[in-house]
């Protein structure tokens, strides 16, 4: 297996992008290479300093680098030996089996749309946050939580479809409740997009739909997979992962709040897509970098990808 | 000044709403009347069991109740002797100076739209949730939190003004901060609703526009009034609601929490319509009956449907 890793994606790459590979390296299960796409003399010298000779990582020289201000597009095909161009064209190509990045998520969705492209029937591929459960119960899966910000209502049908294969096959859930995240719990409730979502969703024959959720509900044991708009996902998303700031700002510990730091869950998975492609937080320190490559073994492992294809033949 | 209040809204009304009657008799500015709209015999005798004979309580029998089960805009017609219709009847003639229920908000917005009606020129009424601040500063206004789930860009601006002018004058905030709730700090970020809000706002002379504000700095200190459509309103509001319990659940105490907890506040003003209607929770319990009167008090005072008519000229 052949995880490839963007050393110059994230704020303050490549310095703490090295730092993450490294304790990366040593964690990840036997059988696995951390394939670094970046400048190879600064993540060279990165490894020397740090006394670092893991026999998994292996570096892939791509020194340019994709900035948070350049245009996507644009930047993805000019800057040919960039980390994000090289990384996808090797993703493309069954060089590696899969690609992160905390970079930009532009330029990321850019690469994956030109190069490995959608599955098949996808209409709109998404990504998911992850929220914890009050009893301690396996994670919620939020999506879309930013990708798409307006949405037509078959789009939010096929997210329950995707957030139910990621829930069961990433998360383990054997059978997850699907809900349509909505102000009230009544069918009639909601805005237009809602209302004609929950129509499509209520004779789903593709996951076990469970009627309306609201957003007081987020963390009860009722819902495994919320769908909604990616507006509304990434504002929720965002609120979710304030608690853990300002539980420390408040000074208040317990251990539930330790869920809501994004530096635990490192990245995540572009849902719809013919690879396993993972974003992560431009401002990822190691230890977020280093919990993304872990993740994206665990995506790779969990086949993900092709329950998703399966799906959609 | 005269304060209508139906005791007979709410789930666990009369009981509990005239237990709140009660206690906001004892707490209420002197010259100030509370005018109970309900079952008179039921009213009188909880009173005489609480041994209450306030001299600032009147009684005015409407017996008949508008259920959350009745269609609102039917009930309010058909049922001429319930609670809201006669307290409407009064607002209208100007017999009481506000009106506030913890009853149908179906059938108070009905009752509102029917006889005082909204103020000319406003295009949506709309209500408003509280949002504490970490630094313990004066609360930021949240609107709208359910009236409007499908805002044009021009709602959402008019929304800016009349939050403007709730923080002035009931929360008295000199000059308020207005942000646009959005997905992005950059002014090209959103859906296609906030993006067109934010070409309106951003040349408002009606209010101090401060950009957008991301979901991740809603107890901040760098926003008075955050501007969004009533779903994604909604949403935020109930997750904001939602710590109180999650704090309770974890067994997590800091006074921070208290500011979530809806029986601290009472209810929601609706503004843009003729006169002071208040919206209380429907699980209202006395504190919370209670403090939507006084809440209901501190609207009168601050003059606030006044300033919106000005404004509005």
């Amino acid at each position: 297996m052949r995880i490839g890793i963007d050393a110059m994606g994230g704020d303050f790459a490549p310095e703490v992008a090295v730092m993450g590979i490294i304790q990366a390296s040593k964690e990840i299960p036997a059988g696995a290479t951390i394939v670094a796409y970046g400048d190879a003399t600064i993540i060279e010298l990165i490894l020397q300093r740090e006394n670092c000779n893991s026999s998994n990582i292996e570096i892939i020289d791509a020194p340019e680098v994709i900035g948070m201000n350049d245009h996507p597009a644009k930047a993805f095909q000019i800057k040919q030996n960039s980390s994000i161009t090289v990384g996808f064209k090797h993703l493309h190509g069954g060089k590696i089996d899969a690609f992160a990045s905390a970079g930009s998520t532009g330029a990321m969705m850019v690469g994956a749309m030109y190069t490995i492209k959608s599955i098949q029937g996808i209409i709109r591929p998404c990504i998911t946050g992850p929220v914890p459960k009050l009893s301690g119960g396996k994670m919620t899966t939020l999506l879309d939580v930013g990708l798409n910000s307006d949405c037509k209502p078959d789009v939010l049908y096929q997210y329950g479809t995707l957030g139910n294969l990621f829930a069961k096959y990433y998360y383990e859930i054997e059978n997850p409740k699907v809900c349509l995240l909505n102000i009230g719990s009544e069918e009639e409730k909601g805005n237009l997009l809602t209302r004609a979502a929950h129509e499509l969703m209520k004779d789903s024959f593709d996951y076990k739909f469970c009627g309306n959720i609201e957003s007081n509900e987020l963390y009860s044991d009722k819902v495994d997979v919320i769908v909604c708009d990616g507006f509304t996902g990434n504002i929720v998303l965002k609120q979710v992962e304030s608690l853990y700031n300002v539980a420390q700002e408040l000074n208040v510990s317990n251990p539930f709040f330790e869920h809501f730091n994004y530096e635990n869950h490192g990245g995540t998975p572009v849902l719809g897509v013919n690879a396993p492609v993972i974003i992560g937080h431009g401002a990822s320190n190691a230890k977020a970098i280093k919990n993304m490559i872990l993740q994206t073994h665990k995506v790779i492992v969990s086949d993900l990808t092709e329950k998703i294809k399966q799906a959609f033949q």
